[in-house]
C-alpha cells in the first residue's frame, strides 16, 4: 500500500484531486491512497507546496520516501533541516506557456484599454482608438527563461520591448540593458512594466519609491514574478497620487492576500490570485505520478533538487 | 487656395483635426483650409466616411476634385450616382496591426477570464487557473488579409485555430475549412469565434439561430468584421439562454449603436465602439495629405477605386 499525502493547501485540493488520481491510475498506481489527512508515520510521499496553514516540520514523516514539490521554486523549503528525504521540484511545460499567455493578455488588456471599455457600457458610443503596439514601450525586468519567452511574444505583436537583467544579455528583437544605469533607463521608458525577477536579497523591494518615480506618468505595472520585488507602501503612495496608473499583481508578499489589505479595494490595483505562474494540475500531476512510480520501482527521480546549490 | 472638407463624422473630427493638419503641413500644403463646414461649391476635396448625420448627395460639390474615403470599405458609396468625381479608398498599415492587437487581446481576455478577475476584487482569494491556449479552440470565419494575420498571431500563442472561407484556402499552422459542411464543422469546434467576413448578400445574417446553435455551450463570439454578419435577435436569444457565453461586438448594424439598444445593457455583451478596424488618424492622415498633394501636382492618385469592380 502506497500512501500519498497532498499537502499543497486546501484551496488547491479541489483542482488537484481528480488530475492526480487520474495520473496515478494511468501510472499503474490505482491502489495508491491519495488524501489530505493521513497519520504522519504512514505517509510514503508528500506532494508539497508551502501554505500559511501547512506544516513545515517534516520530522514526524518517518516513512516518507520523497517530498514532491508542486512548485518550480523551492526556496522556502530547500533549507529546512527537518526535510531529510529526497526533494524534487516541479518542471512543468505548462508553466512557461501559461506565463506567456498571462503576460501577453495583461499587456494587451492595458494597452487596449479593456477596463475602460467594460466600464463604459451605458450607451455612450465614444470611439477611443488606442495607439498601436509599436508606440507602446514595454519593459521586462528579468530575462530568464520566462522573461525571454514573454519578450518574444510581445515583440511579435509589435511592442518595442526593453529587457533588463543584472548581468549583460543579448537577445534578438529587443533592447537589452543591464546594471544600475541600465535599470534607470529601462524604468524611464516603461509605459508597461513586467516584473519577472527571482526572489533574492538583491531584488527585495527593488521597486522602491525612488525607482517607481522613474516610471513615466501613469505607467502600468504587472507583477507575475515575486511579491518581494515591490515596496508595497511606496507602490500604494504612487497609485494614490496617480503617478502609477495601475498595478496588476499576480504575486504579493502574503498569499492568500488578507481580505483587509488595501490592494483589494484600490481602484488602481487588480489582485490576481497567483495564477500566472501556477503549476498546471494536469501536466504537473503526470510528473508527480511518474516520480512516485519511479521511486516504487527503484528508478532515479526526475528533477531532484541539489540541496547544496539550492535548486 | 485649397479647401478640404472633413466629412467623416463630428465624433471623429477631434481625432483627425490635428493629425490631418500636421500631415498637410508636412506635405507642403500649409495654406490649405481644413474644416467641417464649407460652402459646397467651394470645396476642392472631401475626406469622407459614411455617418448617420452625414450627406450622401455629392451633386452640390461642383468644384470637388476627389473624394478621399477614410475607410477601406467603400461599399456604401461606390454605387452613389451623385459621386462622379474620382474616389480613393484607405489602405492603412495601421489597420492591419490594430486588428491583430484587438483580436489577440480580446481572445486572451476571454481565454484568461479577465472579466471574472475584475469582478472578483472584494477580498476573496480564489485561484482559478485557466486552461492553456492549446486546449482552447478558436475559429476564424474569413481568411482574407485580416483573418489570416489574426490566425497567425493566435497560432503563435498556441491556440488551435480553425479558419473558414467560402472558397478553399490553405494556410500554414491552422486547419482550413470551406463550403457549407466546413462551416458547420468550424462552428462546432469554436470555443471562441472571430468574425472577419466581408459584408455581402451571402454573409448577411450568416450567424442565424441555426448556425448559432452549432457553437459549443458557452462559446464566445468576437465580431470585429461587419455588423450585418449576425442576426441580432437570434444572438440575443442565445445570450439570454446562456447558450452563448458572451459576445464582444466591435461592429453593429446601426452605428453609433442607439443608447436604448439591448446590446448595451446585456450582461453578456460588450459593445466596442468600432475601434478594432478603425483607420488610424496618424497613418491615414498621411495618405490623405499625399493624395491631395498628388492631385494638386497632377500626379495619379493612390488607391483609386475601380468603380466597375466596386473596390
Amino acid at each position: 500500500m502506497v500512501n500519498i499525502l497532498f499537502a499543497g493547501g486546501s484551496h488547491r485540493w479541489p483542482q488537484y484531486q481528480a488530475p492526480l488520481r487520474h495520473a496515478l491510475d494511468a501510472a499503474g498506481l490505482s491502489e495508491a491512497v491519495l488524501a489530505t489527512d493521513l497519520p504522519p508515520a504512514e505517509v510514503d510521499y508528500i506532494v508539497y507546496a508551502p501554505t500559511p496553514d501547512g506544516f513545515t516540520d517534516f520530522t514526524p514523516y518517518t516513512r516518507c520516501k520523497a517530498v514532491l514539490s508542486l512548485w518550480a521554486g523551492v526556496e522556502k523549503i530547500v533549507g529546512n533541516a527537518s526535510l531529510t528525504m529526497p526533494l524534487t521540484r516541479m518542471v512543468d511545460d505548462g508553466l512557461r506557456a501559461g506565463m506567456i499567455e498571462w503576460v501577453t493578455g495583461q499587456v494587451l488588456r492595458h494597452h487596449l484599454g479593456i477596463d475602460r471599455l467594460l466600464a463604459n457600457q451605458s450607451g455612450d458610443w465614444r470611439p477611443e482608438v488606442p495607439p498601436l503596439a509599436r508606440d507602446r514601450p514595454v519593459t521586462i525586468l528579468g530575462l530568464g527563461a520566462l522573461g525571454a519567452a514573454c519578450a518574444g511574444s510581445l515583440t511579435a505583436l509589435g511592442f518595442p520591448v526593453t529587457g533588463w537583467s543584472r548581468r549583460p544579455k543579448d537577445l534578438p528583437g529587443l533592447t537589452c540593458l543591464s546594471g544600475p544605469d541600465g535599470l534607470t533607463e529601462a524604468l524611464r521608458r516603461a509605459e508597461i512594466l513586467v516584473l519577472l525577477l527571482p526572489a533574492t536579497p538583491e531584488t527585495d523591494s527593488l521597486l522602491d519609491a525612488a525607482r517607481l518615480s522613474l516610471l513615466p506618468e501613469g505607467a502600468v505595472i504587472l507583477n507575475p514574478g515575486r511579491g518581494t520585488l515591490i515596496d508595497d507602501d511606496a507602490l500604494l503612495d504612487a497609485l494614490d497620487s496617480g503617478a502609477i496608473g495601475h498595478a496588476t499583481l499576480d504575486v504579493v508578499r502574503q498569499e492568500p492576500l488578507p481580505p483587509e489589505h488595501r490592494f483589494w479595494a484600490h481602484p488602481r490595483v487588480t489582485v490576481s490570485p497567483h495564477v500566472a505562474s501556477e503549476t498546471r494540475p494536469d501536466t504537473a500531476s503526470e510528473i508527480i505520478a511518474e516520480n512516485v512510480r519511479r521511486a516504487e520501482a527503484g528508478e532515479p527521480l526526475l528533477h531532484l533538487v541539489d540541496r547544496a546549490a539550492g535548486y
